[in-house]
């Protein structure tokens, strides 16, 4: 069988299989997830070894230690893999929510009713808890699933795909709800991102990859590019709440997308507000990066160039620009922000609002830490990625993301004049 | 300028206009609605005399009757035009709408702020009312949209464009808010369907136009493609409902993308539905074409094909199949549906909630005629188009299918441990 053969046969199985999923229990959807759950601790030493034998190919290649991170499973990654199953099985079930039902002038009753996507596909790199992460979410939300990893971690997503099936056969759903991709072979992306039993393409991975799929896909995708994140402290900023909340934006953790990556600071803000950071992050190891004005107060700082205010440093280092009002600061961040996250410090309320207003992107705050940006965070319980579109979900994207919304209308023999 | 440079530049301008959408009052809009209509109202006579011109120009090139129909406005078609804006006006505003704030155990609140999507490409044939429509549901909605009708119809636009260029200007709103492509270059729309700052493009018009800018569309698409409805009478439906409803579904009238094209019925459905309904039919000039089954009841009707199951007639035709039970009816639908609206004639409330789950449409009726769907119908006061798609709005779009959700996030100094 070819790569398109393969892809296209393994859309139509999912198809299928999406359709048996409209009209699952939530109860048996559940059964499913604590049976994977079982399977996944019965099968712990299997996983394991399986995952050294990735591991091992991954140090015999000589991919980097934090791509190896990122493969390795331990106990402690298989408890919190466990956990995170039991805990979807928590959830409420979004499938089949009736909202908006009302009466019309007609006399008939119009609604909404919550429905799965269809078929997703999802493609990632190396982290092997996605496979379950990924096929939990779609399995609550009924949708199907195609499942594409990377290759580096073969042997583990199989380990934990053999988890997978085993439970959802277990309760008698079709085993096609999730599937994966066992080829390595690179075109069957291609066809996956064109395939026509693809409802919706979610990348989980680095830029290139989710530009490159963006970039390919016929099919709509939901994807997180860039996480420029701003914090913008107001001259109304309260010193303690200004200092603790860009402090902590910058420095809770560097390589994760909500870090603030430039700190944007009103030329009239309380002077002790910037002395007291450049301390902290000084005194952090963080290297910071002004504009001239910021330069002007402190003058040992490294000159920030028109680069740093596009780049996703993911690292120790903290851009800082003086500005001369809340415009301009808004205009910074429309320009070289990326849509994820942006938070103001203010105790002046019509500031507050007129920046929550103005300013486009997926999470906008008021003093609070950009670092809160998270699924979690929000409640909504798990999290498959975070959109930084407009179009369909914007931010974190729980079970709700992976659903539509049909109209359902209910007459009793009306007809329309 | 290169029609290229040109897209660029009106890209670029609706871009700058959307950011100062984004903070103006509800009233401000209004008051640019209710202008509008004034304008129209005092051009009345100058609207007439350029849409002469477009008559004129379709006739000498031997345009078809259907098209200089759709492109005709008279004093008639303009009041509608006038109403549909104050309705626009009188329309609950749905940007800034929050939803959903709920404080979390880490003491931040977190909600939903409802945004506008920021810039539209409106590409529509030769209707020159929906230059109006579409602007109004734009401005409404706080979306900046460039407009591309059909080269037949671009006096009647250019008309009714300084209208809409006065109205806005006359309440300090951006003019570039509404801009209209004035070349009639077919390039155009090609470049305005991959132009970075163009959020998303609703197509209006037939097929052909809907299919060629899906599949050239750099942009989300919010599309509307086949209405292929079904009318499915089951064995349990009550007589007279099923009657009224498939007869109202087929004939209410025939050019719509909501009107039933092939009717669907249980072989235990009582024998007399399908016998008023054939001599109804027949007697109002509806050709009926038949599956086998219906043949052998019906020896005279002709034989529906392989083909007839999905064609969308938009005429007085109706393909008729009898079905052993509901499964086979679901599986008729998702063979050759396209998605759009689907009703079911039952008395039997687990049947009718089994369809519901089931029928994977935009719009899923009980005992209620398919011409129902429709944004009006449904409460939603104006409507842009139908979504046949998944992703991000489904069904009758009205302002709300030209919003997205961001989050916000209020603390007092919260941060992240």
């Amino acid at each position: 069988m070819s790569v398109k053969e393969l892809i296209n046969m393994l859309g139509h199985q999912a198809k299928i299989a999406s359709m048996s999923l409209r009209n699952v229990s939530t109860e048996q959807k559940n059964q499913a997830l604590l049976a994977i759950a079982e399977n996944i601790e019965h099968n712990r030493n299997n996983i394991l070894n399986a995952n050294q034998l990735d591991i091992e190919n991954a140090q015999e290649k000589n991919l980097s230690d934090a791509l190896i991170d990122r493969l390795l499973l331990n106990d402690e990654r298989i408890d919190s893999i466990i956990q995170s199953l039991n805990q979807i099985a928590l959830l409420e079930d979004p499938i089949g929510e009736i909202t908006d039902l009302k009466y019309r002038p007609s006399g008939i009753q119009v609604g909404k009713m919550r429905v799965p996507l269809g078929v997703l596909g999802i493609i990632y790199e190396s982290r092997p808890n996605v496979t379950i992460d990924a096929s939990a979410l779609c399995l609550k939300s009924s949708n199907a699933v195609v499942l594409r990893g990377g290759s580096e971690s073969i042997n583990s997503n199989q380990a934990l795909y053999k988890c997978i099936q085993d439970g959802i056969k277990s309760v008698d759903l079709d085993v096609n709800c999730v599937q994966i991709v066992e080829t390595i072979d690179r075109d069957a992306v291609k066809f996956l991102v064109s395939n026509e039993n693809v409802d919706a393409i979610i990348p989980r991975g680095g830029k290139g990859l989710v530009s490159a799929i963006s970039e390919s896909s016929r099919v709509p995708v939901i994807k997180h590019l860039d996480g420029i994140c701003h914090t913008y402290i107001d001259e109304e900023a309260d010193t303690k709440k200004a200092v603790d909340v860009a402090f902590n934006g910058k420095t809770r953790r560097y390589g994760v997308c909500n870090a603030t990556e430039t700190l944007l600071v009103h030329q009239n803000a309380p002077k002790s507000i910037l002395e007291d950071l450049v301390k902290l992050f000084t005194d952090k190891g963080v290297e910071l990066r002004g504009c001239q004005k910021t330069l002007e107060i402190f003058s040992g700082m490294i000159a920030a160039n028109e680069d740093d205010w596009s780049t996703e440093y993911l690292a120790p280092i903290l851009s800082i620009k003086i500005v001369e009002n809340i415009d301009q600061a808004i205009e910074h961040i429309e320009n070289y922000g990326s849509g994820h996250t942006e938070s103001i410090v203010t105790e002046n309320i019509s500031i507050g609002r007129y920046f929550l207003n103005l300013v486009d992107s997926s999470s906008v705050m008021i003093n609070a830490s950009t670092g809160f940006a998270d699924g979690g965070e929000y409640g909504l319980g798990a999290e498959i990625g975070i959109s930084t579109d407009k179009f369909h979900v914007r931010g974190p994207v729980g079970l709700e993301g992976l659903t539509s919304q049909k109209y359902i209308v209910i007459g009793d023999g009306h007809i329309r004049g």
